[in-house]
């Protein structure tokens, strides 16, 4: 080969990004793959606006099929986003026999599967390594580093706007709204933040590791959501208190055959070592029977970051074009997909109630987790100033979902229970 | 291919792992290679020694021969370690066409460059993933996971033994003897702890990742090592009064063209991740020119951790083996070796002194640091109890190696100077 041609659909803060790494590190992919590497053609949406790139002429197009169908182009990076029409884009490019480098976790999370059929189909390769937190070569690792293990669990801090409005709650006592706020002026939030406080935008990098940890096809419906939006300083300083760190946790586990997967705020011990990652950072813990706990660690998000992913997967492509082997490396799940139900998750949970300031009120609740077979860890009691209310706030020992749900239901229904202010899953001990 | 033949050579700690990883997630690895995969041979000191192991007979063997010329195996592990012998089983095992895994650092930190050359030339693939790192998939990570970057630092705690014996020392005050005493009996240490406590094995380490990370063929006599026998109670007292965590840390630097390669005990600003990598566990941070900072985490030994490393190395060989592409992916060092001299080094340095209790003593300090242009960050002085002398602690802002030794040299001439009790390296702010 003389040289390799690369199209992009996407030229916004992930396609500038892989522009900037394949310029200046030319040298160093040129070294490793044996021939120079050039962006072709570039789709974007107004060829004439201002671009601070480094481009020759006549690369942009506003035509995805100049991009897509152009016979010189080896390799086409999608980093435009959306679902539906860009998957037609992606079909007819591996229709053309392309190879494929995509940044897009929505379109992997709901289209993967049908997607990398097509691309084993006509022999090209699909890669989506950008998808998943960022910069950290996590896809890569499950599938190739701990390729000889069995992975258990995977707990993930994959969303970079949550974790630093969470850290920013934790560490300075605001409240949501106000750290929402300020993270939407600092850029790190986008105006219409709901995919990420809501928690979505998490759940579909979870059904991509779980797919790929688990060997089994998850999608976003398999994955239960819940977002930060509730999330209060005073559940906060409850954390602080008892020794915890609020994250916004992935959570895949798998039980023999069956699996869970879950995207919720949850306390985890201080100990575990993703309670430390802070700010816009990402993690993703792994646990394997052979290996034991490891720890990815990166940026999630940002121009440069995401691209030396994508840039990372280009050059497996153009190692794979060398040496003749593209479209071979994706592997069929090999299980099919089993889901636990709510009497087989099992957790430690944290209950903040608001309870009339009355005797006997502390025995009514407890005899209600016994009831129902979930003990406690830790219970506390404190006044509710303004109000003749009192605060009861308590975290349980193990227990299944099915059994910690039915005991809410009861407490919901107790007298002299005001309100369940808040309730998350406990995660990170031994 | 209808079955994958392995042999072994050796069956220790790792050995016996590997025989458990292949057995326990055979259905996992006949599902990626597409046949199965068995241990044929092993070599072992005693074939009449009692083994824990699932073993067919007739598979145990004394003579290394029987392993490496053995027409049906594919491919050779060697987790005996040794250098010399080892490196001579493995030469004659490439000119027999068989793969190799291998975990030892000591062979590859030497040895690595040629054994990696004489596979190319016999189109076998040599993987050493195991090496450094023991479960965390480092290597791949650097090779594939950032292949697109231009990495500029790496700083690693490699060495477990060692960890754990900081982690120790700094949480419960005791001191390096009573600590490695402990880790001895608990097996955690060997009975002689030299190179690990003296920082050889962190520095052959550090040799193999930054060979791979600077692209540069880098050997252990590159590596300025010193280990943490002369760590004193009183150093940590001080880090942690400072805001520091002492670790030993490999710290390999690129800038411009040349590079620098250490193993020291180092106190790491607390807010640095690898700060909080404790007990046995290992760490490599890694920070990209685009990608900025990441991490990974993990067992750094063990049993099943390396052998996770080992299977997953022959995972990739025999995906090779399938696709017909093995002895194609060693990427050649793309640069000579050019390394910083001491006027390059830069870094913030701890000391720690005695000194005579009396007047003016401070003043001639500070004045032979600013007469080399190094300046403070922190400065104190205290009583030392039964004698008249003085301990003075400070932290110089960033300096060359050159200026720091400079000063040291002056200082340690005098007069008042009692003592200079320890000096350290200091990193991880911004």
């Amino acid at each position: 080969m003389e040289s390799i041609s690369v199209g992009l659909l996407g030229l916004g803060t992930v396609g500038s990004g892989v522009v900037k790494v394949i310029q200046d590190h030319q040298d160093k992919l040129a070294h490793q793959i044996g021939c120079p590497v050039y962006v072709k053609k570039a789709l974007v949406l107004d060829v004439n606006k201002e671009r601070n790139l480094d481009l020759e002429s006549g690369i942009l197009t506003a035509n995805p099929y100049d991009v897509i169908q152009d016979p010189e182009i080896d390799i086409v990076v999608e980093v435009m986003g959306g679902i539906e029409s860009t998957k037609e884009y992606l079909v007819e490019a591996l229709k053309q026999k392309k190879h494929i480098v995509t940044a897009n976790k929505d379109l992997m999370a709901v289209h993967g599967p049908e997607l990398l059929a097509l691309a084993s189909e006509n022999q090209c390769d699909l890669f989506y390594e950008a998808s998943v937190a960022g910069g950290i070569p996590i896809l890569r690792s499950l599938v190739d580093g701990l390729s000889s293990d069995r992975i258990t669990k995977m707990m993930g801090i994959v969303n970079g706007t949550t974790n630093y409005i969470l850290t920013k709650m934790s560490k300075q006592g605001l409240s949501f709204d106000d750290v929402l706020a300020e993270a939407q002026r600092l850029g790190f939030a986008e105006a219409d933040p709901s995919s990420d406080v809501d928690g979505i935008d998490a759940a579909r990098k979870m059904a991509i590791l779980s797919t790929l940890g688990f060997s089994m096809n998850v999608g976003l419906g398999d994955v239960k959501v819940s977002g930060i939006r509730q999330v209060a300083e005073e559940d906060l300083r409850y954390c602080d208190q008892l020794g915890y760190t609020m994250k916004l946790i992935g959570y895949a586990h798998r039980q023999g055959e069956k699996i869970e997967v879950s995207v919720e705020p949850t306390l985890l011990e201080n100990s575990h070592p993703l309670s430390a990652v802070n700010d816009e950072y990402n993690a993703v813990y792994v646990y394997g029977e052979a290996v034991g706990e490891t720890m990815f660690y990166g940026p999630g998000a940002g121009s440069l970051p995401t691209a030396t992913a994508v840039v990372s997967d280009l050059v497996a492509i153009m190692k794979n074009m060398r040496l003749g082997v593209n479209g071979k490396s994706a592997v069929i799940p090999q299980f099919p997909k089993k889901l636990k139900d709510h009497s087989e998750i099992i957790s430690k949970y944290f209950l903040r109630l608001h309870v009339e300031d009355e005797v006997g009120v502390l025995a009514n609740i407890t005899s209600i987790f016994s009831k129902h077979g979930v003990g406690f860890e830790k219970i506390m009691q404190n006044p509710v100033h303004e109000q003749r209310l009192a605060e009861v706030v308590l975290v349980t020992h193990q227990a299944s979902l099915e059994a910690y749900e039915n005991t809410l239901v009861e407490l919901r229904d107790l007298g002299p229970i005001r309100e369940v202010k808040s309730s998350y899953r406990v995660e990170g001990g031994k």
